[in-house]
């Protein structure tokens, strides 16, 4: 396999980036690959924030992952800046490459460029694999994480 | 009592918040109420951030509840917003009196017509008693809170 290469997402990735997010038990329903309309206009709205790094992870030419990392400041703990990891995917083809600890491991260092005290994400109850995963990386499930739809 | 008013929290305000969130269990090892330095300087980073909302509620010219809602575009679930509520923090005083009710429910406000079709939060595992106050709101603990220290 060729070189990996983490980037900053443009316009071009998405139909990519929509395509990962949907090749998933959970997001398979909540998607919508056929208009990506709402898509480019969220990529517009996170690349004009600079708290916002949507990244694709690309190999041989091909986005082959996806990840969402926010930096949030705050006042709790000392005035603490956090990031969150939100929206992680990895192509199917790419599951078991080392790719997913990659990406994390870029979040994480990125976090700390950005001068975060914390790295924080939540994880879908039943994504029990995910959570093994964010556990070797030395994550702690010390939270419970509530959602509200609107 | 008196009225309550919700509003952003200014420098003024900063002794009181960070009170409020050193007088916790958890807050109480992780606080700095001494030196307020590094939370001044969080609240500048905060105010200059048209997706940072850190508020207050006073009541009869005292603050007595603080609370952070950040709103994060991003391209997952159609492009959706969502908002994370962060750092709710309710005076000793005021418990029981339904604040922590209307400050949820304020941010749930904020986040609609802020353009949210999400809004999410986590707590520490140990605060069970919190935990059933979000359900009550209607909030599911559908996922794991997952934290890494830097």
């Amino acid at each position: 396999m060729g070189d990996l290469e983490i980037r900053p997402a443009v316009a071009a990735d998405v139909p990519a980036v929509v395509a990962m997010l949907a090749d998933d038990p959970l997001g398979a329903l909540r998607e919508s690959p056929d208009d990506l309309t709402p898509y480019l206009a969220a990529l517009e709205r996170l690349a004009a924030d600079p708290n916002q790094h949507l990244v694709v992870a690309e190999r041989d030419g091909r986005v082959v992952g996806t990840l969402q990392l926010t930096i949030i400041p705050g006042l709790s703990r000392k005035g603490a800046t956090r990031s969150v990891i939100e929206g992680v995917r990895v192509h199917a083809d790419e599951r078991g490459s080392g790719l997913g600890t990659r990406f994390i491991e870029w979040a994480v260092e990125r976090s700390r460029s950005e001068g975060c005290q914390l790295v924080q994400l939540t994880s879908d109850a039943t994504r029990t694999d995910a959570h093994r995963f964010y556990e070797r990386l030395g994550f702690t499930a010390s939270h419970v994480g509530f959602k509200l739809q609107l």
